[in-house]
């Protein structure tokens, strides 16, 4: 029997170890620069974070903390986004209400604390993020710790920045309303059978075939993204090959790391309801 | 920067993940029963009973504790061997000295209580082991607790457990000698460069080529076990293609674990030793 923390810390690591996951890196594939096992050192570092967030530590704190541990390797940015989606999922699990509702409920509950706090995070790791909405530049998230007197003085709770960054963000697009699309990968992953590696990167794909990858638009603009969308559903279709373009987004250095992070979440979601490895 | 525990469970998923590693299960090669998921599922239920072991706890308990969490995954056996050698390095680093006279050191703190939990531990596990030597049947490691009244009668502590077994099994071999291979291991690591889990695949195709692994001679006998050191010698002189070998000894159900268990142990040095991922 698995722990919270214990699930939390698999879940990362079955996300990067499903394959093919088209653009990025996974079992088979990786880049110079950012590899397998950064991920797998990452997913090593983040556990104790996760287990303060499991142990009923603030979401804030517990995500901050998940993120320098992530931080100790040399590859940078790996799992950012499973940490952020994840932490109050792993709340929402501790709480006995792994659900939307509970999601909500522990987003409803989170504090100016929590918001500095995840803007501390940002000091230990540069993150591709889109350029915040006129009127925002002051609570940038890459200015880091700088940010936090504005986000006091605005009283900006971690929800509200979920609320606030949803438009540009997938990952805070799902915090802000109940993880729809976390719940149903989890979904996804349990109606399969087979290695659980196999049923994530099915999942994956079926996931970046149906909304727009928020990473990718970020790093490479809305049409790339929507590019990335309509060949996923090509794959899914039969009239590409997942591999191939696996390894074609990989050469152009797109890397849909929004999905992935909602895989992360969903295996997370569906190790605590049960599913077996 | 990573504390014992972490490097202990970063070795476990940094071994697993290195390929190609002829016969064992690796990032490209898995069986149909034993996977790449079951492997990593280990290394997250491990990680406990290691950070008992860096906390200082007893040898005995830290290692039945790690492997009850191993075992908490479908794939049955993942990484007996491995968290066997690796537990009493942590114990070694935790106090400051992880060398060979440290490795010494820590076996011979160790009790009969600790062989009793070693015992204890194959409860939770099917492990193949040879045939125990003759006149030593009532302590044959698949008695599981059964075993322990005889243990407690002849005071028989872990160290000496170790000693008896040595003959029969490398990983026995290497606690009651310090980790000679182990260090080699960790020096060859180190020695190169690149992506550490490349190199910690070489490292496991050197140390296969040198001396016979007896978990394979456990299982297929001592004709086999001899034909894989020969052949890992040649894929290192160029003459077989390690990824054909890799795929021919897992067609073959020839799985190396032991070399396997010591490049573990050998990550887990190098890493506490500052190794970076």
């Amino acid at each position: 029997m698995r722990s919270t923390a214990e699930n939390a810390q698999l879940a990362l690591l079955l996300e990067v170890s499903s394959t093919p996951k088209p653009g990025n890196v996974d079992r088979a594939r990786e880049y110079p620069d950012l590899r397998f096992e950064h991920f797998v050192a990452g997913a090593v570092g983040a556990r104790e974070g996760l287990a303060r967030a499991a142990d009923g530590g603030p979401v804030g704190e517990s995500f901050r903390a998940a993120i320098a541990g992530m931080s100790a390797q040399s590859g940078g940015n790996t799992q950012f986004g499973a940490i952020l989606l994840v932490t109050p999922l792993v709340r929402a699990a501790a709480a006995g209400d792994l659900s939307p509702a509970g999601v909500e409920h522990v987003l409803a509950e989170t504090t100016v604390a929590d918001a500095a706090e995840f803007y501390r995070a940002f000091e230990h790791v540069d993150v591709a993020v889109e350029d915040p909405p006129e009127g925002m530049e002051d609570l940038d998230v890459r200015r880091g710790s700088d940010a936090v007197p504005a986000v006091r003085e605005r009283g900006l709770t971690f929800a509200g920045l979920m609320d606030r960054s949803a438009p540009t963000d997938g990952v805070a697009a799902e915090l802000a309303s109940g993880c729809p699309r976390t719940f149903e990968v989890a979904d996804h992953i349990e109606a399969e059978s087979g290695p659980v590696t196999d049923r994530a990167a099915a999942a994956y794909l079926d996931a970046l075939a149906t909304d727009v990858d928020t990473f990718v638009r970020a790093q490479h603009g809305p049409e790339t993204a929507e590019e990335v969308r309509r060949r996923a559903g090509a794959a899914l279709a039969g009239e590409e090959d997942p591999a191939a373009l696996a390894s074609e987004f990989v050469e152009r250095g797109i890397n849909p790391g929004t999905t992935a992070d909602i895989v992360a979440g969903g295996l997370f979601v569906a190790l605590e309801r049960g599913l077996e490895v």
